[in-house]
């Protein structure tokens, strides 16, 4: 299972009952927050995400819209007597922030907040099964996209062929780490006479607040799915680029040039009441585009 | 029209669709806002609730679930335009933290937002039509009560009798201030001949978070509407005391020994789903008990 689940898919004015930014990466077992706006324990609950995985939080930026429910959630779980160490990758001054939030409470939380500062383009999580690695986009304020990643999967073991050719189940793993087995007459059963490639390793990159970039179709080059923000509808391309966001149309020529298999548009502006223009206008240009309603998980599929 | 509307009304924890601590205070045309919990700029939208009459927020203390709502909505009346002057009552401390969360967001807002630290009982707002008051309360940290009062309303004037001893409009409004009036002839015609005293004026104690404190109750004596804290049911009053919170039985005794018209009970924990039991136990106490229900505007009224 490798998902996303949208927790607030408005900018900054919560409207029309859209909250600000939040995501839930689901990778198997482990649960990973991307961006934290206002509201954004409240939506867990209500979507009913399993905090004791949540172990990972990435903010992108510190305008309020993408972290001003950090603290809150963060509370809630000290609150609620989390004892296991919560990773935070958020640029400089976040840390500042919440020590002297927890200091006028006279907080301190039971567990251990470990602080990541996002100064680079980097791998800043490195897991046995995913890894996630951050590059900066172009925003009014330093700003971070993620990219989470598969690693690459272990073999299939082909039981039948397995059994025909007397290999021990104990070497199975072996198999699938792609090893040939040898007989013990000297004999070598070559490793893809056995085992089959599982699925290719599924990625999903969100691209945060950014102008039209063309770079970041570089560096999310073959992603699986693409989130990119669509602030506004195309006529006012000039306003996006003005205060650094994007429209639909350019959110769609950033999927295509990425080649991405899936586009999820969000970030959408208060101006919209309706949001129906951002699904016509975004497919004409790339036609498997969704658009990042609250409460619906979208697969990391091919 | 003096009445309070209820936007949240739970304790630290946010559960069951009850929200942290806020309410509304309107008088005639002023609007007035206590506590600021995370998400009160949602709640003020779904009760439709007019941000631009809305001119001086009051806090009661640091933590979380009585401010974290805050700077999203200072930040958001920013991005919506506002120019008037915002008034802010707060303990010491928060005013650093509302900085910091501008200068990491390069932000500034378009008003001026006028920071009143809160240090000792006094008066700290005095209008034509009403005044507020501070109190501190009992809490872990330095937590601050507040009384919202009307001024004296002028006297009503009685027409038929004004027109029957010949006084002339214009000094009506003398008359509603109380002056005595004198006719060319020396007579004097006195003031209750010809007004009738208007209703008593009106006030609300917001008495915040606090242990059971009969000192509130000689504060807040004879007010017309009791707001206090009724964190737990009356079984975990030995908890209630060990967090500086208060129970059902002990917010009535408050409410019965301050002679209040009227008791308004909230910041349910988050162990009770179901409210029946905190009415129950504290009319058996104090009868004119309401629950601070969500959504609901309570009159100041006798």
């Amino acid at each position: 299972m490798f998902a996303v689940t949208i927790l607030g898919n408005n900018s900054a004015l919560p409207a029309y009952d859209r909250h600000p930014t939040a995501q839930i990466v689901t990778l198997n077992d482990q649960v990973l927050l991307i961006d934290c706006g206002e509201g954004t324990q409240m939506q867990l609950s209500r979507y009913k995400v399993k905090r004791g995985k949540l172990n990972h939080i990435f903010i992108s930026h510190l305008h309020g819209d993408h972290y001003f429910g950090l603290i809150g959630l963060v509370t809630s779980m000290g609150l609620l007597g989390r004892e296991q160490p919560l990773h935070l990758y958020a640029p400089p001054g976040l840390d500042e922030i919440i020590q002297l939030q927890l200091k006028v409470a006279a907080t301190s939380l039971p567990f251990e907040l470990v602080y990541h500062a996002l100064t680079k383009e980097e791998l800043i999580l490195d897991g046995p099964k995913f890894s996630v690695e951050c590059f900066s986009t172009k925003h009014r304020i330093p700003c971070w996209g993620f990219i989470v990643r598969e690693k690459k999967l272990p073999r299939k073991v082909d039981k039948d062929k397995a059994i025909e050719f007397m290999i021990p189940a104990s070497f199975y793993n072996s198999l699938k780490e792609g090893t040939d087995y040898i007989t013990k007459d000297g004999t070598v059963i070559l490793n893809d006479q056995v085992t089959i490639p599982n699925s290719a390793p599924k990625s999903y990159a969100f691209c945060a607040d950014t102008i039209y970039d063309e770079r970041i179709a570089a560096i999310a080059k073959d992603v699986t799915l693409l989130y990119h923000e669509a602030t506004y509808l195309k006529d006012l391309e000039e306003r996006a680029a003005a205060r650094f966001h994007s429209t639909t149309i350019q959110a769609a020529m950033i999927a295509k040039k990425a080649n991405a298999n899936q586009l999820l548009l969000g970030h959408f502006s208060s101006k919209y009441e309706f949001l129906d223009d951002y699904l016509t206008e975004a497919t004409a240009v790339f036609p498997n585009t969704q658009l990042a309603i609250e409460g619906v998980t979208f697969l990391v599929k091919r």
